[in-house]
């Protein structure tokens, strides 16, 4: 499911910025033959993403260190459980400490946030959805905690999938005509989503036969009238400003989906650290 | 400032996940030879950061765009400021929006909260730095961010800076052969730096004659004391858990730098969006 | 409509190919300092593709070389017409000539059948597609001269279109479990195609609510009475095997799409030359 | 014989532009625990070649897929023979079914063309070559394709050989200023060939002393004069419009070496399809 | 400690530039099946670096080669003295043999030098350094063979140490200014190095708290009263035109580091040969 | 000439290992606005290389540098000339300054020396020519110098020329058996050069028809006999150990060519500096 063909890069770019030519404080404090092990310790609980992503950090540096993890990606964890050990040359577990928890910290946040959405709208047949608003260089493994913590892609970027936003609307010329034109040259394999904020825009997008329509930013009675004012003839999602506290308010509207940006903008890393023991 | 032989490859990596083949909406909805104006709104005051980076994106999506700033980076702006416009073909400002926003909000977002922590401790003589726990891909770019909200920088990376840390010290054995182990391997051209965290340990990485002390998450009354306790014959540090509630009374301590993960790893992206008008 | 980001990689594995430390027939026989025209001649009627591609090719050798093209990709031209000419260092020219005519020669070539299809289904309101049987690195300038040609794409790649084959109706265990899997998992913004061979399996696919059925080497007698059973509740395409000679009866059959491997796996190039003057 | 040192990087680009961010057909119609033998057949009789390279697309896309040949390159089969398979994952297979038949179909095609123009010319003490009419990103694959079909590999690109052709004898003002040209300032490792068209340019290269004369489009006629003009005093290689139908007439005239563009540019890609198995 | 990730780039151009698309000679006169080992020899005494180079060397043309070292890199050995054997097949040892060799004698020829100067200063508590007139993409070898040959690095590049030139000096407004700058906005981690050429800028330097002096230059005479001012207040350097002859009188001066540009700019290769012996 | 699609990549190994993240002296003590001039001069009499490179360096650190250069590549200056100036930014001309000279000054070496030796043989009708010994990544620009220097260039690399040295000859089974080998199968367009030590081996050479003698490690006395041996029939090549002291006499032994490998292992850099004036 991680391919790491468009992960290699990032952690490429990690290695190059952190490490360099050389950690020097661990070159000059530690003999290179000593061996310690290394046990990553959640201090928050949360739900786990990105330990075969630590994992490959740890073997970019030294093939030799050997990983193990005790749960896997997309286990629920308390407070203070171990999850990982790394074992061999402490010289080459100190250089990866930071980087490896710094990618493990902010995927577990996000597939924890998404998990708090998700068990916050369990009792609706609803959907929650990333967005695009992803870190750069991101997408990939922030895309993968999103399904880690049990929620859903949207499309992965401009090129899979159909969303003609409030934008491409003016610069379309209004609703119909930008579905319109998207169907007569859109890939025949691709559905078309447009973003309405009224219920007129609603009518017109149905009118137009539109096959997605996304609610953005809209007050939650007005969506309820939305969905429905479209009756299941077209798919319906939610977008724009969705906190935690008021997702259940728009699941109960009827919506198919809800896309929320801030799993990927401002989930809080999970708290963890790196225990190390002299073998 | 800027050194965008290093901060290229992360907008190269942005762009193949974002846009890969082909920004299929915009092609299929808006003509080629339609002409706007976007411009970039902000929606909460802050410290704008990142304005170079998203002409960047920009120039590198369609180099006929035209930017414009009217700020610079560093300016404090008020909520619907307009900052920046970028005029041209609209299909390439649409499909440049999302890619240049997520860079300038979240940069932003770091410089607003940089500008809080200097405000916040604005009566001492103390510097705030950035730490490690940067996003992968990023460090350069955030590192710049902190800078602009009025910050200093920390140690690019392990290879430019000795910081002894509590790993390290388990590690070789002890305060004193750490620092002893450095001073004698390390490069001449470096100062070394320990993590403490009792009066026992600064006392015993004052008689190794460390150059700096790093108090680690140290209660500020301890960290009163350690200051005393040096008195002049190290820098001094505070490091671990600093929110900005807690900062002015770490800074009243007497330290010379305060630094903070925080600035990197949980900052909240400032809201903007792009206006567009049609030309 | 040309993403250089994607084409570029080509074009630099074409000059290491071709080029590499240098050509040593110019550079042993011609001064570096004479100057020349070459005239890019075509020697059969056909439509011309990549006109942009040359020009950068000649760019790349040397930024200096001045390129100018009589007409535009998409224009049907006659035997012996002079359809672009460059100017500059004779040495460049030389150099760059027959990189420059191997792309333009084969997307003139994939133009040139696209058209051939197109015309001989001008009758009929149906699309002709390519497919996936594109050149390894050439598939963004293959689908660019159907374009050119008057075809439309197909999905670019595996990740934008799902399309159900039949292999993967045999792993998922049957036409109706393939789509019912297909529309849980897969992304709400994308169609779902399935190719069929027999009645039973169109009906199958219709039960199951596909999106696209895509007609497999079915006879032209069966594609018909499987147009019918559809009756507009999918779209339909014929696929597999598609020649010159057959496809308007394929087109009279009713189907909405024709997707045609040859058109990127068996175009013949169009006979080039380039004529040089000495200035 | 085959670097993949150069061929990698076509192979990356290829799974670039297939796969990108992921397989969704099979990623949600199929279970990635499922297991399957994926079997290559072949349905028209033809040279193989470009097994090797199935194999590594088969391994770069997953490592643990077995691939076992029948044949090895340069085996002629008959049609519906199996000539390997595949074994592991199904989606790791179907994901990379169709990169790696198109490698293997284009190369086959090339090794069986150019075994039709040995055959046809066994009876002749004469050499098949390439040319440099080859695919943008191909030379190698396409190059080693021809080696297995029987022919020999003319020089790899400007930079290993001396080919002074039409262009370059108009630039240097004649074939003999061009051969002394050459003789001065080339390589001294390097033989000069040049292109001629009449018996006065062969009688003028002869005495330039090249070491080796392409005749260029030169009737057969003509072509028997030059060679026994030359009586052995240079190579001689016949180019320009070889068919399989004019072929032996060629090598009928006494040259050494005939070259054929079609091997690398008009060869039609064999005909095979991979057969899927559950296991 | 010696990290390949910066060392294969340099690796993979020496490849490229000398094998390209193929050793030509090689595989023309040898039996691809042909096994033998090759020996190196060294014809002159010295000390040995870049064994893992020479073997990674061998390792990337061809993985099956076994490499096998006889000494370690650090050992001073004698003229005709065998260091190394690799077996396998013939052509590969072939297509590597002068690739691996001109590492090899380049950075033996380094640590040679290196060791003369440690030698030459072996009574005096001095350090013998490199400096940053090393070969363009050779830094990070060449500071490693500096090390075997039992010399300290100085800074890696611009980006990790700070050292005041005279150029600085002239550009900042003099010595006090420089220093007094560097140590507001510099990395609070660095020590500031500042270039003296006489007891005036020493005097200055001293007042200003610069950390290390580098005397450029400067007549021992001079230098020996320099050490005397400085009176342990900061570290010394001596540089600028350091030869064998003279370093033991530098060294006689008191200075803590003396940094050699010739280590990396001016050493002579170290003769050495590959044997081989048909298996 | 020089081809900077194979420089670059070396340039960017060495701003890499250089600058890095950025240039902390420069950075923390003068200010970005301040304008320099910077002029480079020899403090050595010696013949110019490398002055489009160094242009090159400076223009990557700072597109707005001006380069302007007093003399072309080739030119002889006398000591202490002033040979380019560069104008901008004080900063990016002192981030830029050791790179440029380190580049220049080896060139300016390498073409020094083999102006030497073109001096030293003026009176006989040879060239002199470089070797593969060439110091990794700087293959294209030591090659460059040699020409500047009045030399010539040996084959490229082992894929554009064959020489059959010792160790090809053991593993092929002789002389002869190597030539005829090698004609068989070597492209056409190739001569074959043979290495032989002795005057049997000359005369087995010219049986077996090999186009070129290379006299390895010959005395002067039997390479005469060789030279009269061989009376035309192939060209002839003098190599190693080739001094300054004795290529004259090598000379007259009435060899075509002889190759020096010192030309790029062992020339000393030509001495030069920067010196700074604040505009």
């Amino acid at each position: 499911m991680l391919n790491f063909r468009l992960i290699d890069p990032l952690i490429e770019l990690a290695l190059v910025e952190d490490v360099g030519s050389g950690d020097i404080t661990t070159e000059s404090t530690i003999s290179k033959f000593q061996a310690a092990r290394g046990t990553i310790v959640v201090h928050n609980s949360g739900v786990i993403a990105g330990l075969p992503i630590a994992e490959r950090v740890f073997g970019k540096i030294d093939p030799s260190l050997k990983f193990e993890s005790f749960v896997s990606d997309g286990y629920f964890v308390q407070e203070t459980a171990p999850i990982a050990s790394v074992t061999g040359t402490t010289s080459s577990i100190l250089t990866s400490e930071r980087i490896a928890l710094n990618f493990l910290q902010r995927l577990s946040g996000t597939a924890t946030l998404t998990a708090e959405f998700v068990a916050a709208t369990a009792e609706y047949p609803v959907k929650i959805l990333d967005t695009r608003k992803t870190t750069a260089g991101w997408r990939t493994i922030q895309k993968y905690a999103v399904q880690v913590g049990g929620g859903h892609n949207h499309r992965f970027g401009l090129y899979d999938g159909i969303l003609i936003k409030d934008n491409h609307i003016i610069a379309a010329g209004g609703v119909a005509r930008a579905v319109e034109q998207a169907r007569i040259i859109a890939p025949h394999t691709s559905r078309i989503e447009i973003e309405v904020e009224t219920l007129d825009q609603v009518q017109e997008a149905l009118q137009a036969q539109a096959d997605i329509l996304l609610f953005d930013n809209m007050p939650v009675g007005i969506m309820k009238a939305a969905v429905e004012l479209v009756n299941g003839r077209a798919i319906t999602e939610a977008s724009g400003g969705i906190t935690l506290e008021k997702v259940e308010a728009v699941a109960a509207s009827g919506v198919d989906l809800i896309s929320v940006g801030a799993l990927t903008h401002s989930a809080v890393p999970l708290d963890m650290s790196l225990d190390l023991e002299i073998c």
